[in-house]
């Protein structure tokens, strides 16, 4: 069965968003210099249609967070937009443009149904309302052989998390204080989430944190 | 003037001890396990009274650590005892054994006046009741031009951390869960702090990030 790989990037304190998140600051106060690693990266530009790049210690890490992966599951808040029940009228789309990155089916957890989202370059935005059981059914199926990513946000992952679905969890550490937001972290035991350490590659810029299922197995080779 | 140098081991969801934390569990529910990639050490044995023991990547960044300090900060906590003023007649002598690990001028943190405590090794506890300018004061005369330790445990870092007065910091981040207890960031922000990081050394055990501030210069090289 394929895996549910879990991959985020994270403050020294805790944060995957900084505090006072809103349509015109979405990662929060902050919040953008999680990914700061990641931008100037080749193997993050390439999925988003830019050429050229850095090739660096991290490049690996994030090549291998996003190879095989048939299918990803997000929280509401990761897809955005106002609340309350999908509207026809003024539609949100998510935070992307017309080709989002993932290329693939997007599963996103939420209380509102609404017909599904096709966009361009293979990514089709799901809605389901049954919960984080029927989103990673729906996503296994869709995905195939291929691997399921969770890419958050932090609750949707704490529900993964908690119910010890996760078989691979790869925490990308920025070590700047954030001093608020949404925490990763919040109320998950060790025991709960089943997880063990398996590798940490240490840049300038982060700390990639490498955990798998305790009795499971990385593909291609011990990690 | 001399620097304060604050190191901690932390969990990777943010606590410096775990739940429940008791006498007969002073590190909390899992707590023990902040320190095990310490305790092997021959760098921790030895100012432990301790012979032999490992050297690996994380010997030279505890040996960094402990070298040239001439006096230590802690919280109430970490000092321990039963709450309430002192009683001469039960006294709390503090976690450790006769011949603490210190060797040098402990300056503890409480709300509670009380003799010096001089145990053996060189070790001897003052308790300051005016606050953490106090404290550091004391200390840094206390260590002449040696630097100053801050040991924790969270809340005493947290003061140091708001009032930007921490030159360097050492973050021993252990890739587990404890789930709760004492959490070490707790509303602390990076503009306050003022810290930026300089070097991460990443071991199977534990992750090693460093931070110095913003305008200082760590001795012996640019870290």
């Amino acid at each position: 069965m394929s895996r549910l790989r879990f991959g985020i990037s994270m403050s020294l304190d805790g944060y995957v968003a900084g505090p006072d998140q809103s349509v015109d600051e979405p990662l929060g106060v902050g919040g953008e210099q999680l990914h700061e690693w990641a931008f100037p990266l080749a193997a993050w530009r390439e999925p988003h249609g830019l050429a050229g790049g850095e090739v660096n210690e991290s490049s690996a890490v994030l090549e291998e967070a996003t190879a095989g992966i048939g299918a990803t599951i997000m929280g509401r808040n990761m897809f955005g937009g106002h609340p309350g029940p999908w509207n026809p009228e003024a539609p949100w789309n998510g935070w992307w443009d017309r080709n989002p990155p993932f290329h693939h089916p997007v599963f996103v957890l939420t209380h509102h149904a609404r017909p599904p989202l096709e966009l361009e370059g293979g990514t089709t935005f799901h809605f389901v309302t049954d919960g984080i059981g029927e989103a990673l059914d729906r996503a296994r199926q869709a995905a195939g052989r291929r691997d399921v990513a969770l890419a958050g946000g932090a609750r949707a992952a704490q529900q993964y998390l908690a119910a010890g679905l996760v078989d691979e969890m790869l925490i990308n550490l920025v070590p700047v204080l954030l001093g608020g937001g949404e925490r990763l972290f919040e109320g998950v035991r060790t025991d709960l989430a089943g997880l063990r350490p398996v590798r940490t590659v240490a840049t300038a810029k982060v700390t990639h944190l490498r955990f798998a299922r305790r009795s499971g197995r990385l593909a291609g080779g011990p990690g």
